[in-house]
């Protein structure tokens, strides 16, 4: 599915999307975030991991798995989150049961890490061979302090926690450890914030959106990953660091500025943006 | 996947699931049940529906997606719960945009009939022609309340809500409603339950199981759905009724009796138990 079809898609899905008093935030950002107790609010998110998409029947069962859970922690840190707790599916065909056994033991040691319960599941045959698996995973926030993608204002600063691009070829998107270290630093400083799972454009675009800001990147001061060169590296995806906008001086690579606007990402020399990123 | 293999890749599958204090009850019942505040535990299920597996290529995308839904919404059912909020994702290929569009009118209809909020998602393509679509729903039972498998004693009675057998070929399997309207009968008089999805008799070994009990069922008792015969209607599957038990005299068709012992089933009549019943 190309970007364009499934913004299309997920737009055009809206009017069926429901929504009762339990919900704070809905679909739009990172995670829903629910109503829970006077302490926390729950946030709540859900990623598919598919052989032949995210992964290839060569990838180690335990690498898959664990990559299926770490990409939603990424999102549970993108909201400045805690993870609790998540529930897991797999469909499967022609896959032998090792496999499967180590995929599982990827999932759950990484599950184990964090202190997240794997509570739950589905597992059920596919009519073709493969492998379709998704989690969806649960944690907090200090009530009614999460990091959405909406807080962005004119005159803060965009910055990245690490450095992007080059991230199949070098196995990053495989060996990231999601950025939850900085979850008490992120509730304090960030205004809004996602993670970058699809291109750093396409996400600072998606930000942009949301805030309803623009945003002037400068790509000389992207960190990038070894063996990562400009312009693939501001679009090629899976970096799963943290774009974040806050006050001007933060222990993190300065890479851009908010400015008042309606949602553009300006690359400084380039002309035109032709592709924002990766989408699966 | 047959029901065996299934059930000791379950098995094999327990020591990668962590736990944590989140968790009040873990994998085995129809829902996790875990911890929300002083009124209310919070419950959560997840199921599969697969194009080829659970439905047709032929079957209505609402119809389909009613019924991804509605699975879920029995599970909750099944916990004496009533639902709150629900993840969905689609990975689909060669799928027209309408069907995907009809599809996600059908679950949200259903999630709109129950309240229930559809708060987040994911989409994906797949590598080969399909659908595979997951449901991730909670939901609430008063704190401690929750109507797990565990709890039936000897000299309880069974009962079943409903008619089973013939659900394929009566279209139940796409028009039934979930069994929500008895969430609070249940929590009142069920001692132990669970939907039956897989047939009555391999739902009513998992519920002998789990509780440590034997079930002695009188065929002649059970409710037949139109043009369902015996035995064949005990283990057909997909009949979204509750299995329950209780003290005797409850206003449902009680079906067996609960007997001490270590989890077998048997059918007055039937010398063996070949076939429990029916895994996707």
């Amino acid at each position: 599915m190309n970007s364009v079809n499934e913004l299309e898609l997920l737009k055009s899905f809206m009017p069926f999307l429901p929504e009762n008093d339990q919900v704070l935030t809905g679909p739009g950002d990172d995670c829903a975030v629910l109503k829970w107790n006077s302490e926390f609010d729950l946030i709540v998110t859900v990623d598919q991991l598919i052989e032949d998409i995210h992964f290839l029947p060569e990838t180690p069962g335990e690498a898959a798995g664990a990559k299926l859970v770490k990409r939603n922690l990424s999102d549970i840190a993108a909201m400045g989150g805690t993870p609790l707790w998540g529930v897991l599916t797999l469909g499967a065909s022609e896959k032998s049961q090792e496999y499967l056994l180590a995929f599982m033991k990827g999932a759950g040691a990484e599950c184990a890490k964090y202190n997240v319960a794997l509570c739950g599941g589905d597992i059920s045959s596919l009519p073709q061979k493969g492998l379709v698996t998704t989690f969806t995973l649960a944690g907090r926030v200090p009530a009614g302090r999460a990091v959405l993608r909406t807080g962005a204002s004119p005159g803060e600063t965009l910055y990245v926690t690490g450095p992007v691009g080059n991230s199949f070829e070098s196995g990053h998107h495989l060996n990231f450890t999601p950025r939850l270290d900085l979850a008490e630093f992120m509730l304090k400083e960030a205004t809004a914030m996602l993670d970058i799972s699809d291109g750093l454009l396409l996400d600072a675009k998606r930000l942009a959106e949301r805030s309803g800001v623009d945003l002037l990147i400068t790509p000389e001061t992207v960190p990038l990953r070894q063996g990562a060169v400009l312009p693939d590296a501001l679009s090629s995806g899976e970096d799963y660091e943290l774009l974040f906008c806050g006050k001007g001086g933060l222990p993190f690579p300065a890479i851009g500025k908010v400015l008042p606007g309606t949602g553009k990402v300006t690359v400084a020399g380039f002309e035109e943006i032709t592709s924002y990123g990766y989408e699966h």
